[in-house]
């Protein structure tokens, strides 16, 4: 349970304004996360962990000298937005570039994509070292999660960037770090979301889900919990198993609580942990037991081996003055105090044509159409979500379009053009509307803004460019029973046809999602469940189209 | 929920184990509890809390320069022996004397008690200093039990050993932090221990208990649960109502969590309670917020104030560098690795009169008599237990007589005499037995041994000194069912007739504490579960006096 809440809408900001309150002295909340109070006083490479809240003290608790720059946050278990993480590397980077690390999460890896693409073109050096050391996950190991691995990558990457090696070297240490690393977790109970009041996902008494990951994904399997000697044995064993081509006999260890798991538990299994991992011939190099990346009041564990080169152990060692992890004697930052004012990344129009401004009139109002649609059909969206997810698609999408009105009216009234207007509506949606379908609608109108600049509205091309944008984002193909189902259809019959003819081609294709089963789900019986309802996402882009094609019919009466 | 173990019954230790193995470098285990691995350079004040285990990091995580110098770890939530205290405070001794700190629990002040008696009568010196931080258990500050003040407490403490104050003066400022120190808590769950499969003490579906103590101690009342912010403004306006006379308005300031209750929960609290207390014109002095004095996976928070004169500002804010607490920058100790030997507090016999000899012997055989009939009656002692307790009564006190049986035979041959033999199998049983009862029959019998010494047995006044002890220590008048119920009138009818009269009259005596409610308990309802039921202590008391007096008929026969 989640027991000390004021509005579980807002739970995951107001965790983070206190924290920024208490470490006000080291630490400056900006939006999308928080940075060093304090710039450095010479450039140097920003390293910037990120994700969604609820695994404190993943991420915001490792910001300090020898660990982070800044962190991006986004809601509970929720990506960070491309804006988030746009505003927070503008605020930490000091000119050395900045380096984004994650979790592989489909949100993440889209979001900090697109927060690079923009930082590039903003003039700003910016890389990405995803970590997948969460063995339980996927064979191959590009395809894994990554778990509580991020904190042996962040730290070596952060000692790496104090140490002044510059943006290339930090990426290559990080990278080498994660090779180096494999996580094995288990998990006895699911955590509980503020406000609801029943677990995000459950485990069958007197079981444990063996590599269940840290927001209820799919592990290996259910099986019956054992003593904490024997958990010690196979997690040891699956590890080793594990062990890179070519790796020596000098590890750092973490075996991590997710939450609910105390350290009185963690010192008993790390009495077995330690010694069969010497048993087997290697050297442990500041092991450190804790809770380091958790999971809200998931009752978890998992223990993370990552094998050490020369270069490796001298960063895993370096010393470290965070608010949540301290290690060694390090110099205060002798920097400058950070500017108080915060630096943002508010769009600024190019001037637009009279032609392009009467129809970035008709896209604003293209929006409050849409606008109107969702907010009436948000409660049956809800519905329909609920059956298999979590019932939110239909507030999140009121969210997205709610906030996507607000910057289309604002930069209307900047005297944006239509491509302008249709850009910053995506960005805003992407921001506010939480989950992968906003960034996917974020993404995706900013995509077809583009395409339309300052000219007149190709429909088709626009549309082309939205698909396109959010099927490489997505990775999504027909039949997964996602909005892309919806989406290929409508595009092949605009292209050929009337928006209206489009429009019933979308309609049709998401009824018929309700035969497919979804093939990348949080909980397993979830998908199953499904079968019988059609996808909320399907649905939403077929209400969408339907709305546009009468706002052009009344429009254009 | 408690999910790792190997031995429900080796938990506490086994977590002790692995935690020193941890932290090897800087923590070395002792009988008892775990000291500094170096030895100061020169003689200081050792500084050492102590309590039951499940608390951690209370107490030996802030082992380490500037806080502690060792701790004592009793079993889960039962307070150490004062033996294990004789072996921690020896361990740590460096010449300049020793302080026990823990909170005001009636087994830890007892064992505390004890211990420092013993210390002194072996040339140490050595204080308590007793915490008493939490307002709702209580309205006479010096009846309060300690609970997360206990942490400032240690700092200030740890803080002025370090700077090398005497130990009059560590003890001094000790109090004066006690004093200025309020705690108000709030539970939502209770905490479950390994091996039971049902919450230790449980709190009603939506509510939460108001002061609720940390091992399930009855609080204020169950009130419904509240959004953060009231309940933030209510702990701030209870914690200022206690404000001391003559106090500043610069404040040490603990929100602690419990165990479930994760930081981002703590952080969420903390924006109002911070503000709060700036509102009331406090200065907060680096405020602490985390998992400081926690309770196995309980749910629950608490709020700690500590109002600072000049001398306590230092001390709080002075470095620090411990497994679980870390703060500035704090020289490495420079002393010696400490022996490697552990220093014992076995005991050593005066010479025996040939006569002492021969009672020795039939003090051994009397306590081998008691050891058959607890023997036999450990399920019966249990059944009577599990009604309104945990069931364990039977199983400590035979626990507690095999270890006195043992200690008596090595005295027996090491050639003690009768008053030695009597009080080594005391000083056992209440090393092992583990909770209150072992701690009073230890120590009774250790009295009682005292007063025979090299003589014969005089019946009357061993006993005498047995109940003198068991009084004075656990505080129970006859009515409150416990063991005292049944020892007045075995004493009374001892002083003026047999030992089987007066057994007879303890047998009755315990018979009639089925009538009578506790007036100390743990958990509330359990004290009116309880009525129907004699107390377990009682019987067991009649039962030893009945085995006694048959011993005695068939020895004499």
């Amino acid at each position: 349970m989640t027991y000390l809440s004021n509005d579980p809408a807002t739970f995951a900001e107001d965790a983070l304004a206190g924290f920024c309150e208490l470490h006000a002295d080291t630490v400056r909340r900006v939006p999308g996360g928080a940075v060093r109070r304090s710039r450095p006083s010479r450039p140097k490479v920003a390293v910037l962990p990120g994700g969604g809240s609820g695994h404190y003290p993943a991420f915001y608790g490792v910001i300090g000298p020898g660990l982070a720059d800044g962190a991006v946050s986004g809601n509970l278990f929720t990506s960070p937005s491309a804006q988030d993480a746009v505003s927070v590397a503008r605020a930490a980077h000091s000119g050395a570039g900045v380096v984004f690390s994650y979790g592989n999460y489909a949100g993440d890896v889209m979001n900090f994509g697109l927060a690079t693409e923009r930082l590039r073109a903003q003039g700003i050096r910016a890389e990405n070292v995803v970590v997948t050391d969460d063995i339980a996950s996927a064979e191959r190991p590009a395809e894994r999660r990554g778990i509580a691995g991020d904190f042996t990558v962040f730290k070596v990457m952060g000692a790496a960037a104090e140490e002044g090696m510059d943006l290339d070297e930090v990426v290559r240490v990080g990278r080498k770090a994660n090779d180096a690393t494999r996580t094995i977790g288990a998990a006895f109970a699911g955590c509980t979301f503020p406000g609801a009041d029943a677990p995000l996902f459950t485990v069958p008494d007197g079981h444990m889900g063996l590599g269940l990951g840290i927001h209820g994904e799919p592990g290996l399997r259910d099986v019956p919990r054992t003593a904490a000697r024997e958990l010690a044995a196979d997690f040891v064993r699956r590890v080793l198993a594990e062990k890179p081509a070519g790796a020596g006999d000098r590890i750092a260890v973490l075996l991590n609580g997710l939450g609910s798991v105390k350290h009185e538990e963690l010192f008993v299994l790390w009495a077995d942990v330690s010694r069969l991992l010497r048993e087997s011939g290697h050297t442990l190099v500041l092991p450190e037991v804790g809770e380091l990346v958790t999971s809200l009041d998931m009752a978890g564990v998992s223990l993370t081996v990552t094998w050490l080169d020369d270069e490796l152990e001298r960063l895993w060692t370096a010393p470290a003055w965070t608010p949540a992890f301290r290690r060694g004697a390090i110099a205060a930052d002798s920097g400058e105090e950070a500017v108080a004012e915060v630096t943002d990344d508010a769009p600024r129009f190019a001037e637009a044509s009279a032609e392009s401004r009467q129809v970035a009139g008709a896209v604003l109002d293209g929006l409050r159409a849409v606008r109107k649609a969702l907010r009436e059909a948000e409660s049956e969206l809800g519905a329909i979500d609920a059956v298999a997810g979590d019932g939110d698609h239909g507030r999140g999408m009121v969210r997205g379009i709610d906030a996507a009105v607000t910057a289309a009216e604002a930069a209307w009234h900047q005297g944006a053009g239509a491509g302008d207007v249709l850009a910053a509506a995506g960005d805003e949606w992407a921001a506010r509307a939480g989950g992968t379908s906003g960034v996917l609608w974020g993404a995706g109108l900013r995509a077809a803004g583009e395409v339309i600049g300052d000219g007149v509205i190709d429909a088709v091309a626009a549309v082309d460019a939205f698909a396109e944008r959010v099927m490489s984002l997505g990775g999504a193909e027909p039949g997964d029973k996602t909005l892309v189902d919806a989406l290929v259809p409508f595009r092949e019959r605009l292209a050929s046809g009337t928006w209206a003819q489009a429009a019933a081609a979308a309609e049709d294709a998401a009824r018929v999602t309700a035969d497919l089963v979804p093939r990348k789900g949080r909980a397993r019986p979830l998908a199953e469940r499904s079968v019988g309802t059609p996808d909320p996402g399907a649905v939403s882009l077929a209400l969408i189209a339907r709305a546009v094609s009468e706002y052009l019919r009344e429009g254009t009466r």
